[in-house]
């Protein structure tokens, strides 16, 4: 239930959001390009500046950038790929555990590594890492799970375990798997490196004559017999969202590594029908939802992935289109909920469509809400916010910011 | 080779760029009363803002400035005056040797020192230092290489070193020199005291009857007899420059210290002929150097070092013309290369002409290039940029703003 005087907010983030100018669009950003009269009006009424949600000229990730707008300095702990991979496939993923990327290789009858992945296999993989998922050594439990084509993830779960433990992938074909015993390895790092080798031998025989193999042999693709591992980590203790802020939250988003993130920080993550992620998605559901959760939340984070997946594609007229239907939406949350909201909108980094991929540029930004003050920024856009009173922040000082707006924050002195 | 699809850039810095307001200016800084066509072009087609060096507030060197600016926090790097100073006067300084600031001095009979800048001996020093570079004691080399007028500096080379060391310098005159064991130093810290005192003792006996020496007897000069020593540092294990940013690149300065700075990053320096460091320097050849550069690299640092000259001087018209000069130098490279570079010009600190030093304000900054946005700024100047949409960054955010823009930078996240 939300504090009886505190305002709730909505933490808008519309994935990839910056761009650069376009010359489709007559040399204007997608968002500036877009009809937005309600972003326009929420600049005009608050405050808008320019956002780096990591740091001045970082090129960074969603996860990354999630990460850091949520107040957790990803320079601390963003350690390895593994854990963060596995968060956005869904798996369960909880504080020291030891995760790892993993991805689905042909091992030939000699050792030797012939295909890293396995003739890019498609289908399938769901059974061949449920046939390895629960593999038990010395007392740890290896998670195992799918991701996108010859992708997975490799969880490993229980005492003694450590981040200091190498790659099995060779990374180059015609080698056979490393060991993953790392030279001056502690205790730690060797059971590691020891589980982590059974699971690896365990895996080339579970998978070597599994009826996925025997099919694929049979179609003369290159058999998924190996899962070879890289990007170790040890999964980061974050303090809950909740109570590091003093807040009760809930995560409606569409990207799957930006759920995760928000299960593991303990957000309660709401999913919603139609949301695909895409350009199609129904963000009339998603703002449904949000008026909703602010029923029974006072904090909400909302993610739509659809600027940043156009962009990626070098599409700005899509970028402006599915902008144009975040502008609605964010009408139709305020009709639905009413005023009494603190309302931030930004980007988690930009992606330009000009390069189709991550570039460094900051996010616009903009503040709204009660409390909030006015500068004489008229339009939400990057040129236009680039003179807003906001000046120029990092992503972890959003929440701060917000959590003041909203009477939750508690005071750092006397 | 450059790597196909990025797009170069040159870091330009204008040594000593910032100012304050002039009388003789018309109570304009010299960059605001220069005429400048061509940075006003670039800050009216790309974006601007205000520079911190090092930090807000900090009166920096070009050494610290221009380590900040390359993106080497100097407070982690910058130990001790010594390997910087000995880079700077050209000397192949390597990571983990211990470098000291070191003044030829005069010693009396009785072991006191009675000139501590030995009469501020101007010559003969090349041949008193030649004298003494190469001398080994317990396995460790000593290299001498003089500096300006009674300057030099000393580099000690080897295994089981450490800048746990004192100063043999005693700072004034009428004592002898210090014995440089430091109290409670561990098997390190001793064997350094221990050669560095035995190389003090040596320069002594070498010196003491050198040619050099008899002939300043013969003139009433106190004798330069004896390398005092102080500013113990261990050079920094600086990861280099290219393989930090995934660049490949070249350094055309004038300034010898960064000079050093930029071969100890592993950058390749190019000498052009003409270039004094001085108001006359021959900018000319400089922009035809950085053009040729850009053939074969694709990141160029390069540091025009008049305008601090003049501050220094006092000479703000000085200033305005050296500043002119690099302005037609920036036409005549986006002439010579074409528009396909990223470019960006600061400096590396404010050198006041008021005070003949530097100063703590930022310095004005532009960015311009493929990809840059735009802002409202239209002329390049210390008040003009601070309406900038870059707004206020530091210097430790520029290379990696550049390597965004130039398409270099790895993705942090995913």
């Amino acid at each position: 239930m939300p504090h009886p005087e505190v305002i709730p907010a909505l933490l808008l983030i519309a994935d990839g959001l910056g761009d650069r100018y376009c010359p489709e669009l007559g040399g204007r950003t997608p968002l500036e390009a877009a009809n937005t009269p309600t972003l326009d009006r929420l600049a005009a009424e608050g405050e808008t500046g320019l956002l780096d949600p990591i740091d001045v000229g970082v090129r960074g990730g969603s996860d990354t950038g999630h990460l850091s707008i949520l107040g957790y300095d990803p320079y601390r702990y963003y350690t390895g790929r593994g854990p963060f991979e596995a968060l956005g496939i869904g798996m369960d993923v909880r504080p020291s555990d030891i995760a790892f990327r993993g991805n689905f290789a042909s091992l030939d009858a000699s050792g030797i590594v012939i295909d890293r992945r396995a003739g890019r296999i498609t289908e399938g993989t769901v059974d061949l890492a449920a046939a390895l998922d629960g593999f038990e050594c010395e007392g740890i439990v290896c998670r195992v799970k799918e991701s996108i084509a010859h992708r997975c993830a490799v969880v490993l779960r229980g005492e003694g375990l450590s981040d200091q433990v190498g790659e099995t992938d060779p990374h180059d074909e015609g080698a056979a798997p490393f060991h993953p015993l790392l030279p001056g390895a502690d205790a730690a790092g060797q059971k590691t490196a020891r589980v982590l080798q059974a699971f690896t031998r365990h895996s080339y025989e579970v998978l070597n004559d599994h009826p996925v193999n025997r099919r694929r042999r049979e179609e003369g693709q290159p058999p998924a017999n190996i899962v070879l591992t890289r990007g170790a980590g040890r999964s980061p203790d974050l303090a809950p969202f909740d109570a590091a802020n003093n807040v009760h939250s809930a995560c409606i988003v569409e990207v799957g590594l930006v759920k995760g993130i928000g299960r593991y920080l303990g957000m309660e993550v709401i999913d919603v029908p139609g949301a695909t992620g895409g350009l199609d998605t129904d963000t009339d559901a998603i703002g449904r939802a949000v008026v909703a959760a602010l029923r029974d939340h006072d904090f909400i984070l909302c993610n739509v992935k659809g600027p940043d997946v156009a962009a990626h594609d070098g599409d700005p007229l899509g970028k402006r289109e599915i902008i144009e239907k975040i502008d609605r939406m964010v009408a139709q949350i305020l009709r639905g909920h009413g005023d009494r909201l603190v309302v931030t909108v930004t980007g988690d980094h930009t992606t330009a469509c000009e390069t189709g991929d991550h570039t460094g540029e900051p996010c616009p930004i903009l503040f709204w809400g009660p409390g909030v003050r006015r500068d004489a920024v008229t339009a939400f856009g990057e040129t236009a916010c680039g003179t807003g009173s906001v000046h120029r922040i990092r992503g972890l000082a959003v929440v701060r910011i917000l959590t003041s707006y909203m009477g939750a924050q508690e005071k750092y002195g006397a």
